[in-house]
């Protein structure tokens, strides 16, 4: 029996909220238990260097806490005047995830910048942060369709995410919460289409290691965990899910 | 009859939604009519340098807002690796404002972190991060009384903030939004204790001037509305408003 | 009886060297009372990214202090690799108080830099640095109208500062020295036209609060203080002064 | 055939040169074909602040290269001030990695830094990086052993990594070179212990996606290679390696 | 002849004027033709970490231009955010040079900060800055041993710096301002002791050359110009001067 | 008879490796006793803006140590955010010393950048940094003929650097290693060229100071082991050695 009265294959309680601010092109709030990320898509007219006149736009992700989104109050980043190491590693994963269910051709040059900022942590906060960009992006790019800013949906396919773990008693479980993931020997992040295809695989054993056999059974969880996952997605984006033939 | 229809002396719809996240001391979300500010109270059990050994407390200020808070997405702070200078002059007015209704000595060798985080903008954030900061801090003073970690209440009396101004047709408005706050001629932020003395007032008329009359004007404007978010900020805190004896 | 022996509305003793240094295009030495100030304009043909192409000027202030101008060293901000608070807070004081009495489509594209360089700190800085710097401004754009750069005065005011406070005794003085400053209860920095006209008005009461009627009294010392500051500013600029036909 | 004519399954020429410098307490130069990485493990008598007075160690790693270890010569992290977030999450998995194998107990007070300097790349750095840092580190933790400073060996498993791919023509390949890597669709990096437990795997198809089979066929070709390569280390090490009872 | 008429072993004018502002320990002006230095002595009342407990002192200095201190405005570098390698290179040579004339241990644990703030630049700010930053440092320690903080003097020696070099018509020249200096294909910069021996020497050839005959015959320009500048020096330093027994 | 059994007047045994890694235009590891230091050189295909549409090219040096090159780990520049002042004043003197023996005007509009990266570290570092430079920029300059990019060889003469010093037993050394240099009163570093010219001097004594005879005996010390060094580096450029018209 796990700590919230979860089964070992039980997903916490996920919401969605679309349209949370009103800037964005994309705005979405997701909920998963306790965390809370607010994800927004914002559309720029204009990509990086590195693009310039080819005709082709950019995807790119950035991820942040408040201070107080955890137990104990963290410093600021700006006020340090750097972005920590964990950062950069889920924000580069944020984007890289995004860019494999893009077809950046489609988006002409345009940035699309997806901001995932926590304002309450209790455990997968990028797992969530993914699966609420995601849907962030995909309301953008309907808005870029509406005002016919772009002729066709850029988007190819779904995209979620989550985590599963090995419990201390060698149990593989789904979705860990703050406190499982403290304990847990093994954490492994799943990033999946909604073909059941790989798009991130991030399995970790600080100081602790798993065998082949552990893998395939955490690796089955977070496939079917992942396919509710995308059914929210669906309950949420509405009509707009109808549009990506994936 | 301006923008969003309202009397040149009636202020925005105001709500104070305290226990907004679960891991502060204090949590509040207050929203100004579009605008929405996170104000997190955080206790710490240490004080800055300056101070240790004192037996007095400290309390400090920080202010952002998310990338896509507002019309335009701007740049994170913390990727530019500065705090900007608009960011600065606007968490320290809010740690000098917190300042003037605390008896530091009563919090004994504590750091007490408002965190104010603008989720959504549409002028005046400053003025509506100090008033929902007055609420959070004092839900942290609250709490701090009933895990008997202090003796006394230390917050001396109420505390709020708003702005008025001067249209380029010469009339005094209140509580400004931002289409308002960006055509003004002057825009004049005050912060006043709830027996009506003034704790901060910043009057600037960027590239424009103000006569002493229009100065008074927009001062009996200002407290007029001040005394009604006072009013809000008690409902807010309802049982915890009584504590305070000013 | 004030601790340096003058009455409550009186000024310290205030010189204005012009021509202080060789290279700026305006140079000019401040005292007031043992504050010394030096304020630099350079003129430089160009203006910054948002105003290219606009065919207007731009007006912008830095403020600094010799490490030693304090009793106690200060650590230099190029050592700490960052402008700390207070520095931001005060130059942007002096640059939107400056653009209050300048006509940037005067200057065409090119940006006024104002240097305020604090070599001896003895209160009052940043007043001084108001003062001074549109003395120097002034100088600067004389030469630049000499040189046949520019067709008409782009200076349309006057424009000083000073600062007024209240006593722990709760009398109101003028022009505060640094050991009243740090006893103060309140303290008000006006920034005026020569016209009486408010440019800049900032009141803090830290740790105290003030009535409006302290208020009123502070307003009238400061108003009267600027008028005989603006005096010397006449004197010190001489035959330039009649190019202001404010 | 691939590029450099091996097979699919085929490692790159590996060697491990042992004490390459003079002043490190262990030190590895590692060249995997024609990527070469020097490894020193340096022991420093004082551990980070979270973990003093517990009576335990701590290892960590740093990850950098030569400005032209690369084909394009790029610019210093030093010069610009700030480490790149590839680095960041390099350094952080090489960190990770070495925690999984060694019992921080035995090390005492003490802190194990492994510098990771690749002085030319073509590819695979940062498993190259981790198969020597193992080395390095197993070096110094012997000459603790040597001094008398430590009791038993802390080193606790065998440790290496290596990559594995999916080429565009759908073939899983071992050990990608520079122009395999970045032709690939996915890219999958292994760290594995001596005794074919997984410790770390990171997957990931940028722009691209990989299926459950593929995965298998993937981690059958990587687990035969780290075989050999933990080979290629007990070779390096000698006598050395016989103090790691796994 | 020269630029401004000298001939080519001709110092420019020097004065020096002590006590130049009111808060540090030793204060100078030096002005040397129209380069002019404002060179602050301050003691602190403890020493850096690598010296702590030893009893002994420490002596640094930091460098700085005002913005508008040459022909063209620099960007301030606390805007820049650090300290760029000329200022370093320049902090460090009068740091090294003034260590060489004073007993450190005759200072107790304190640290004697020498500020050289260039307000006006026309060549030889380097230069002038050891020369003054000499005087303000034997400033200081006379107060130390007025105040009985001290009871000898620490000062060993006298210490002043010039430039010689060497013009494209290949005559050497002693003291160059800024025409001279940017002109000059050598460039050397001496500083001595009153006994006439070497602290530094940097000779530099950009993009030139220069041999042994000409190194002598700058050599001995400058040793006779130091030892005027010497006696300036003394000049300045009064009763004071008579302490140094070298 | 000095720490390494060698005479005052004799050179540590210098090997220069040619072409030691693959990318670079240039590449050399250079090893002097015990130090070495890898030297590229990169050529880049743009210049600094202060250059551009000039039709010259510019070269610049930059230098850096693995964190382990010395008996004490040192951190790591990137991880501190800022480039040490020790660090810049070597850079700078490396630049400056190959800009005296190259024509820019005929590289064209290209930069050629010197990586100097210290892996042990041994004494002498700066000067065994600029030898190896000159012979990996040569090398470059070679490649730049033989690809014809450019047309004439664009390196005018030899250079080479060495270090001399006075010992506390007041002897004259030459070629210092670490222990020397640490305890050697007089520290000169001297640059020159193949005709016995000076390009750099630069003699300090930390704590102490030095003779004019002094001075020549180490001129002299100097010169002899310069003219062994440059035939060194003449060996290892072999027939592009004959390029250099000196």
């Amino acid at each position: 029996m796990r700590i919230d009265g979860r089964r070992n294959d039980e997903l916490r309680n996920m919401t969605i909220t679309t349209n949370f601010t009103k800037h964005p092109e994309g705005s979405v709030l997701i909920t998963v238990g306790d965390t809370k990320v607010i994800c927004n898509a914002s559309v720029e007219k204009r990509v990086p260097p590195f693009l310039r006149g080819e005709g082709k736009g950019w995807i790119t992700a950035e991820y942040a806490m408040l201070p107080r989104a955890t137990e104990q109050r963290n410093i600021r980043e700006s006020s340090k005047g750097k972005v920590a190491g964990r950062t950069m590693e889920i924000q580069r994963l944020i984007g890289r995830s995004l860019r494999a269910v893009i077809d950046l051709e489609k988006i002409g040059e345009r940035t699309i910048w997806v901001d995932c900022d926590v304002i309450q942590a209790d455990g997968g906060t990028r797992t969530a942060a993914i699966t609420g960009a995601f849907v962030a992006t995909t309301l953008a790019c309907v808005k870029l369709l509406e005002d016919e800013l772009i002729k066709e949906m850029p988007i190819t396919n779904f995209l979620a995410a989550t985590s599963v773990g090995i419990t201390p008693e060698s149990e593989a479980i789904l979705d860990l919460c703050y406190d499982e993931d403290s304990k847990a020997n093994v954490d492994l992040n799943m990033v999946m289409t909604g073909q059941g295809e790989f798009v991130e695989l991030q399995g970790t054993g600080e100081e602790a290691t798993f065998t082949p056999s552990q893998l395939n059974e955490m690796l089955q969880l977070g496939t079917s965990g992942l396919k509710q996952i995308i059914d929210i997605q669906k309950d949420a984006l509405g009509e707009a899910a109808n549009s990506i033939h994936s």
